[in-house]
């Protein structure tokens, strides 16, 4: 059920609706929007009586959901969600599903102090406002390199502090989800755990954005109820990630699933961003596929960059050079203006060139996916 | 690196050469067999130089391990693993993995008191010697029924006191599986969960065998490693469990794969058993491809059986009926008797027929698979 | 829509139905069946009237048919399909779909008169009635072996008269689908063909039975349809295979669906076998998957067996040695047995045991699947 | 193997050598490159004595093919192909391969003239060159519309002398395939035919381009090794096109496999091009796939397009309305502009805008992918 508020409804209005929710043992979402705010009804055993909430001031309608799930769907909250990530006094906001697109690039794990430090200076100057690093990683083998754990998450916000980069870095369970969002800006959800609903429980009980992967064989459907999970616990901050699903193909570790980009764009107002690192597994698929994710209307991208991809320890062949992520960072820049968006490069691009403002074909933010 | 002991090697040999491994700061793991004891190294970072081994009293050889996981390899132990569960002081002991099947039944969660006694009434009856039960259920989504929890757990140790059956029931993350432990015999992990890292880790210091599924989209690598992470950390009881991989077949819910089966007998000691219930989630197919999968060579069937299945909580139309599990029963009991093994059932049979007892075709346990 | 006669409708009846179907521009297919003959309509555009049929002499009800695939479906037929082989005067007639299993066996392809007089002799004194050897070969590669032609039916037809083998033989284009005709006892439509629609169209028009095998990704439906296509035609005797579907698993060369022989069963009245060769790609895989496909009801297996695999030209690896096939068949013969079906070495083992008689489990022809 | 001639060669010298490999019993593959010409061989049996070709007059070295397919690789041929077509006396030539995309659009199946005079005129004026439209259909039913045959075939001719637009349409056996060519520019061979090698080995007899789809299950090696069956038979005019592969997801009717594209152009130097109607099935998917597809680097698109989506007789719920198709143009045309390519479109664009010329981006042909 989803309460629509009416454009002049109060605060107190809105309160009372909320207050009449919980006393029947449910759970309210006040979503506001641009134009009205919307409340979310879920903990219900079946479906409730219109007529109970329509006669309250400043309601405008009681309207019944029709999918599984509920806080995500377009039904509930029909304007794209922009999430706004504060990364400190004095530092650039940076955003994520808004005009400009987010990208966040960096190595996949935390080696030490020098090679963070190395790999975050080479992608923000490429035009990277967000730094992907793991400092606690799931490894298919308990004999692999796990992380530096703690240690390496002090030296991201270190990263933080210098670079005025945005900090993405994974939780591998509700234990540590506490500690890693002490120092993250975002925390992240591996695709091995995108049905590790404990996780997505105490995610959601946090304040932190959440950037969820999708699992390697998860329906469209199952994806957008883990990121339900989420919200359901009152966490409305979630970024999709389309990482590649696995399939008899061969010529790639994952086949990357562009399609569900505008398939998630039509049923849920949250972000989504897509990974052709992990989603092609070779080095020199990274760029054509990243080209392709902005083409076909992602809001991101996340990339894995080291400074020395062949000692890297963990997923080197799938690392770009710094060198070649500047080259992605131009390629996705020129497609990024003939569609409507930005990246943090166009405006240094603007000096130079007119490109962001190709003629005809950015009258808005972006192409209707 | 495995040191493989000599026949007559003695108590004090095993533990010197365990001292020695301990104080390299690797970890030794003891591996009694019937004709000798075999001891894996894990931690290790590189190769081990066998000399440092072979020089020691009672050592026959030291040998690499070529496979990427080491403690679930027949490398290191040759012998197929018997799992013996001690279900309580006269109660009759039930082991995985030997020449009876080991049959684990009942309801997908509990629901009540009654309903758990329903069910375990009847499958003890047909032969089940474990009752499957979750008191804590992953869902796919949040607002779906989520288990009873510990209140379920405690009519389940009701359930193994009334009936004698061992208790296989779900953990979900690491905090419960503790508590998960408490009540049950054997710890199930989900196919959801079968990269958590984190709960196998945990799993893996507890003192309880681990059911664990194979993942929807695993490969026959991803599955063993995710049991070695168990066994990496001292717990060596793991029964794996096939339950269905995720592809583009429709007319099933899940392709249920029988050919791991005996590639899992080929390269690891350890059990496997089939749930045909998700695996086809089709009432109708469980019983076909039950007989399958004991013709295949698993060690065992883990099947949904509800006392009324059209009011089940969850996964109703995948469990059968008491009488349908009666039949499933008989069936495998007959096809069990021609490859050389047996169900609790065989032995009621056995005062009417000569069925396990059907010529050549027993002459060992089961044919080479 | 299907016409369905009384018990005590004449041949007259029949006719002056089909004469009317055919007057208004479709075409009739009668299906005599055990109690009553239905006449399936093909070829109409849309619903038709029953009432038009309904008040023919003779005619019990006319029904439409509720699946896309008509002929094929149980709601036409309800009774098995049984498709019998007449493979020469004074020779034992083979019959695919009945209680006996239907065991073709054989090499890939044939290599010389040596090979295939070597392998009929071992598959025929193993217990197979039907012998599986490739002429025309479809190959990945346009460099490898593809077959040798003509020569090698011709060689294939020595092997019917010399060992009365019934011969299964591949068909690949609507232009050598005559040829093949005019050698083979039934024609194979491999995997790749499954939806190359000329050529089921032209084998719907001959008069020899079709093995069609399932499609790399087949669903049930589009299996189905295939089969459809030949029936339509007015060929009738079509035997399907599941050969193994294509999936991300890597352990076996395909994942072998048996939860599609149910499902067959379940929809069409026509018998289904299995490929445990194809099914896996690994020789010894084979034996351990033909158990599970007899025990999960399937109606026969068709098995590579090749005198010296080493030295085959094609398929080599998957293979059996004759040996290993004795052994298969005296498995197969076991399950059978418990199962109330036979093979043809069921006759022989009786002499000495009384196993296809083992007890209460042989009641009908085989379990409800 | 391949003979790699020296710049300076004569005519008389790549004769020669053509010679002597016919000589030898093997079929030689000239292929004159801007530079230089090689000279593929295929037929041998196994590698062959570089010394051979060594020392013949113009020869620059023998150098054995590592891959299984010859003709189609890089190895053999280090320029992109350009295919083309020739439409007629006065009409303007089309290509692909080359800087301007191909762009094949129209219905699925022809179903009247007015219908594809319609369609036709539409498309034309968006800016495609090549008209797609099926006489032949291969159709999962024997019951559904089967298309209309010759009549087809000849309503398409009138389409290219009326609207000077390339004529691509199926052939669907190898009886067909000789009839098809009299009418068709391009013949294309449809997803599952790929591995219908009797077809492939006629078309490659023909003198006419071949649009080769990828079978819906098929690997790279497989794609590209049924592109070899029809160079080898001495036709290299071969087009690839993505359309889409077969997985669990259900959001699309099959899963679009851009990273293909990449992948075929580091071992391949044939042209692909991309189906986002059939690789999505959806018609709301088509334009975003189309942008992604174009970025990823593919040589051109085919897209459904038909007057009346609604009436369609096939395929009305992919197929584009025609001002759906318009917006495609401009939106693709805006892409190709900044990663150095162009459409038909963007010619007329030029007039307005500087669009094509945008900045450093078109440095040359296309991003290396």
């Amino acid at each position: 059920m989803l309460i629509v508020m009416k454009p002049q409804a109060t605060e107190g209005d809105v309160r009372a609706v909320c207050a009449k929710i919980e006393s029947m043992g449910f759970r309210a979402h006040p979503m506001p929007g641009a134009q009205r705010t919307a409340i979310g009804i879920t903990g219900n055993p079946g479906p409730l009586e219109p007529a109970e909430f329509e006669t309250m001031a400043g309601v405008a309608e009681a309207i019944p959901v029709s999918k599984p799930y509920k806080l995500v769907s377009r039904e509930v909250k029909s304007e794209d969600s922009i999430i706004a990530l504060k990364t400190g006094p004095g530092k650039a906001d940076v955003s994520i599903g808004g005009r400009e697109l987010a990208i966040i690039a960096g190595p996949c794990a935390i080696e030490s102090r020098e090679q963070a430090f190395a790999a975050a200076a080479r992608v923000r100057q490429a035009g990277a406002r967000l730094f992907r690093c793991g400092a606690f990683k799931p490894r298919t083998s308990p004999y692999s390199f796990q992380g530096l754990g703690e240690e390496g998450l002090k030296i991201l916000a270190e990263v933080r502090r210098e670079f005025g980069l945005a900090i993405v870095t994974e939780t591998v369970d509700p234990e540590n989800c506490d500690l890693v969002a002490e120092y993250a800006d975002v925390l992240q959800i591996g695709a091995r755990n995108m049905q590790n609903f404990s996780l997505l429980k105490h995610a959601g009980r946090l304040k932190k954005p959440v950037l969820l992967k999708r699992g390697m064989s998860a329906t469209l459907e199952e994806f957008l109820m883990a990121a339900e999970y989420i919200l359901s616990e009152g966490n409305y901050d979630v970024i999709l990630c389309e990482r590649g699903v696995r399939t008899f193909a061969d010529h790639t570790r994952n086949t990357l699933d562009l399609s569900v980009i505008p398939a998630v764009k039509r049923l849920s107002h949250l972000p989504i961003i897509v990974d052709p690192s992990h989603g092609t597994g070779k080095r020199d698929k990274v760029t054509p596929l990243a080209r392709a994710a902005v083409a076909v209307g992602a809001d991101g991208l996340i990339v894995e960059v080291h400074p020395n991809p062949e000692r890297a320890l963990s997923d080197g062949y799938q690392s770009l050079y710094p060198e070649q992520f500047e080259e992605l960072m131009e390629q996705v820049t020129a497609i990024a203006g003939v569609i409507g968006r930005t990246t943090a490069r166009s405006a240094l691009a603007t000096a130079g060139s007119q490109l962001q403002e190709s003629g005809p074909h950015c009258k808005d933010r972006r192409f209707s996916s």
